[in-house]
């Protein structure tokens, strides 16, 4: 059996919090303590507001290119300028949509720039710089405080293409290898499996979803119960399909 | 607290059998008893074998198109001939991979249509012809036998652009809405919330098949403790983009 536990987090996260400690004493006062082999699941929005990525709109001057872009898709020239700084690459702008491909390397809309649960009208929260390495500092910061070995993965809200809706999706990993591999596994009759890897921790950061809402304070969930190997060295890189291999790019 | 249950179903399931009998017996095999307001998570495969949906590869003729396509992308013909029969529109064919709307409006490799944990290895399991109707059977069978008020999820494994592995999404619902809307919600500091409708039943689907494994026989899993509104109609459609909306066919 799994468990998928919230974790509430009341106090708003400030830059330089410790999120570690916050998430530690969330979970006591969530009633739960955290376990070894616990999958500590937090949503990116405190993550990028204890490293500061918060954008004040009014400090931002638009390049030529972001005028043109904002114009032609409807949208705020400014927030359009911060979309394209933290692109590589402009995937599809149409109906006023912006589908870009991060710094990082995620396809999503907006470069997940995004304006909801940020204090202040003028304030756009942008991703971590290195989510890999952000879930990285939370998992020793556990460790330290409460001598558990937990994996973290940090998610965001993506859309995607064919399908209505979005879903969790991990953008950054810590201590769990982000596919789970059936490679050369065979079915019950023998034959090889036709599904050869598996997302495990989008399939984990979804799951942690369904208890974190969108509307409250529970920014950080508890996957309890799911059996994988702890890895020293992991990354979300590994999810990262090419332009090169993409049949929808 | 939201939990994830297994639940094996150890028999091979075989066309014409009681899928609600087979899995409320099954849950009670793996130590649980199904509840009110509990979701069955069902892998599709075990519905297509109760409905019949088992085609054996000897007894096909492949078209004229069907060989073009076979040889194009070094694929058995047979094999395409079905795929092609399943699906309304042909996405992409390259690199020996076929992707292809179905006839429900499923955007997916192959139509859906899988060799793995067949028996026979000239077998190929294909998608059920309405699986919000099998849901919704299952879900009335369920009330029939224990008297329980459940939702029902069917579920596939499905790649997606721009992220490598494989999720378990839902194809069919029944009792639960397929999607969770946020429209006209304000984040905690009264600001409308980016995120407007979460595909609840895809992290579901994600949620269950941490527990489904795909060697095993955990063919279905209960997520129970989720807060959902029990609905009487509901259908998968909400879920399905047309290509008019899609950026990225």
């Amino acid at each position: 059996m799994i468990q998928i536990l919230p974790v509430k987090v009341s106090a708003d996260v400030k830059k330089g919090d410790n999120l570690a400690a916050t998430i530690v004493s969330g979970a006591l006062n969530s009633g739960t303590e955290i376990l070894s082999g616990d999958i500590v699941v937090v949503a990116h929005k405190i993550v990028s507001k204890a490293e500061g990525r918060v954008v004040d709109l009014r400090t931002i001057t638009p390049s030529k290119k972001a005028r043109t872009l904002a114009r032609s898709q409807h949208k705020d020239l400014r927030l359009v300028e911060i979309i394209l700084r933290e692109s590589r690459r402009l995937v599809r702008a149409r109906n006023g949509i912006l589908i870009t491909e991060t710094r990082h390397g995620f396809v999503c809309a907006n470069s997940g720039v995004d304006q909801s649960n940020v204090q202040g009208a003028s304030h756009a929260i942008i991703l971590p710089i290195d989510p890999d390495k952000s879930a990285s500092r939370i998992r020793s910061g556990i460790r330290k405080i409460c001598d558990k070995e937990v994996a973290v993965v940090i998610t965001d809200t993506f859309g995607r293409p064919f399908r209505i809706g979005q879903t969790n999706v991990a953008i950054g990993v810590a201590g769990i290898d982000a596919t789970r591999s059936y490679v050369g596994s065979s079915d019950m009759y023998g034959r090889k499996l036709r599904v050869t890897e598996i997302a495990i921790v989008d399939e984990i950061a979804s799951a942690a979803e369904l208890v974190m809402g969108k509307a409250e304070r529970v920014p950080v969930a508890i996957v309890r119960g799911y059996q994988f190997k702890p890895v020293q060295k992991s990354s979300i890189n590994v999810l990262l399909r090419t332009k090169e291999k993409d049949l929808f790019r």
